[in-house]
């Protein structure tokens, strides 16, 4: 995925943060800041993408990352259309293809897709015209690059430097794209002891994950870590873990006070939600001091919004 | 529910229309007023919302009630997003405070919110940071305080006050939203003669509509009457009202000319809609010379305009 | 319906192309092409509709149709809502006009109606006040007329004047609106060997279609035309054309290089999409260097602004 980048080394595409340098991360996450406010401030709003229109492309349109991306497009002044379609159902017959064709026909700038298959974004990618941006709401259980870049801001707002943290990822890395496109961004950040904590069936593959310590232990991955990242469970999931219910896992894996306890003492937890509260953290940790959770739900609109800025702004010299 | 306003007297959060005082009333009416335009006049459009965030939080979108609030919200320029969320179901669990948290953590401003259960508004506003609003947009059967707003802003262009008229509300009180808050806007405005007409399984409990005559006969209850206000009879209730079919639901208590005229000669007509035509009101009525049915959707914008402006600019000292 | 017209000319409804005048038609198509831009160039913005409001009343919300007006709607500066409702199973009992009166209340200015049930954009404009404008968005098999005026739009961009083209519109013409649309406009400006090719029984009623000449040979009817126009089969309407399945029908009706090269060597290629590739055209064509189907997207946004622009602005004597 070299080509997400244009010759001058802006965003075109934004499909997965793997092989995206730390400069460039380091660049968005500044942008990224600049556009964060406090609670209860009004959030920054401008006239930069005028004109210009962004198509979400949801297979379920009330998502919490639908409304976020849509907010990022319009307090930039863009025009917003939602569609509620599922490409990958479509790859075949080439139908996929004109879909995008068409909506690339209507003036759209950039789509924002979210699919359950994997290729879809980069299929996208491949055959839009040079001005068409694709950024990726989220691909099968591979890839959420935005996800990545918000969690990365809200430990930096915390922590500044990642390159001396010690992070953990707890539960099902197996089937997660945000641990994957988290994976990406802390290791290009320079994150020198980043964990994945999960049961062994819901342990990636081998080869993925090159760097990171495996623990089946939620008390020695926890052990001494600046940053526990926990992630959604789904409830299906459970039984290809031996865990074959909500109480077993919380039991084994649910994350509590007390376990939170033998991480640092001034650790932040982290959830990319929606939360399933009482399996896999409880609410006394969601909610308590440590918790930056609505942090990263805030971040993410500024992330869309650096996002969307350095695809349709900053590509035609504007920028 | 004493917190719907802010220590200056403004409206924070509009809940139900119980316990707000006359004066409020009366102003809050007069500046809706001054958003009304006649049929094909163009509307007013502000700026006055420009960088604020409406989120519509709706279990079925397609309503003319999401609409009428998406329009107001636009035409003081907000920005909306509308979502379709049934946030009752997620009640346990306390999964409803993380959607909550996230619109906030989105920069959303006001929170329009319609719920087939009882507390849900109330609920999110116990749980709101300080400088976010909760609009209720319909509550069980509980409350519906936009739209005895506007109903009461309806009566007030054709009789100017209402403490010299009767009023006539007629059909499913025990189940109406829409009665319980034109109850409460009627009574506080001062309407001197408040009747409740229904079949005895469609009463309230005694201890509801304090002040109310009650009626089970139409013709009493209608009795030179200055107001009609009919209301949505839904079919699966007729069997409860001892009127099996709507056919014996028509002949009892659906509004026809011939009822009419036992009200007041310039009594008007009116009902919060979707109607059901020949079950509980006649097309003759419906769409005779007293009907102002179609005045209230009018105002139902105006009205909402000036909610959201009151909430959203009042409360921030620039108003 | 030669009430689509105000009495100074210019377009109040747009339901049908039936009857409209070459005139009228020319200039239409005249500022809509001021609209069109190339792909990658920045699509016309304006205020010309600020203020003003449309609503999208589509049974289904997620079609291009529906994108192509709210985007033309939106670059012109109104305010767009979407609704999801099917007037048609509402005819009976009067609850299609209580939607129409209640949008109507809520100051909108145009609705944009697609329904599958005949009649029903002609029952909406019947019954809304003066200075409300409806637009059909494709009608049962009988109108789509702002496809009809992009095909038109489409045709001329690439060969000027209608008036000494061969077209041949192919496919299951007998349940098509846009060929019914298709035949409207290209009769009206003049075109003088229109061709409808179809199996048997997909041709229409013999009383339809006056002046075309009939073809159930795909070879006889493609013929040294200058355009052809293809339509989408429905899978179901294969066994009414005794073709019982894709194979059969795509081998006597399909379009593929072999049968367009029967065609003017420079002849173009049109599909109103959404297509079934391999069934009534080969992916060959559809990408092929005589297709203009992409550049019919682009016109359809163009088309529907300059609609827009004529019923919302020019009757209201600012344009």
């Amino acid at each position: 995925m070299t080509d997400q980048l244009r010759p001058d080394g802006t965003l075109r595409h934004l499909i997965t943060l793997e092989g995206l340098s730390r400069d460039w991360m380091e660049r968005l996450l500044e942008r990224s800041q600049s556009f964060v406010r406090p609670l209860g401030a009004r959030p920054p709003v401008s006239h930069a993408l005028a004109g210009r229109t962004v198509a979400n492309l949801f297979t379920e349109p009330s998502t919490r990352t639908r409304v976020s991306f849509e907010l990022a497009a319009k307090r930039l002044g863009a025009h917003v259309v939602n569609l509620e379609v599922q490409l990958s159902s479509r790859i075949k017959g080439e139908s996929m293809l004109d879909t995008v064709y068409t909506l690339q026909a209507l003036h759209v700038d950039a789509m924002v897709i979210r699919d359950a298959e994997a290729g879809v974004p980069a299929a996208v990618a491949a055959n839009v015209a040079p001005h068409v941006s694709v950024l990726s709401a989220g691909e099968a259980h591979l890839s959420h690059p935005t996800q990545g870049l918000l969690d990365a801001l809200t430990v930096r707002q915390h922590r500044k430097r990642l390159d001396s943290l010690s992070i953990a990822i707890v539960g099902d890395i197996r089937h997660s794209r945000v641990a994957r496109s988290d994976y990406h961004v802390f290791r290009a950040l320079g994150c020198p002891d980043l964990r994945i904590v999960a049961p062994p069936a819901l342990m990636p593959a081998a080869e993925e994950f090159a760097g990171c310590s495996r623990h089946t232990s939620l008390k020695t991955g926890l052990k001494d870590v600046d940053v526990v990242m926990m992630l959604r469970i789904q409830k299906e999931r459970m039984g290809q873990a031996d865990l074959p219910d909500a109480d077993r896992y919380f039991a084994k894996y649910g994350l509590t006070p007390e376990r939170l306890a033998g991480a640092r003492p001034d650790a932040i937890v982290m959830h990319p939600q929606p939360m399933n509260r009482g399996i896999e953290i409880s609410s006394d940790v969601a909610d308590g001091p440590q918790s930056v959770i609505r942090d990263q739900v805030r971040n993410g609109v500024a992330v869309r919004m650096a996002v969307l800025e350095e695809v349709l702004v900053a590509g035609t010299g504007a920028g």
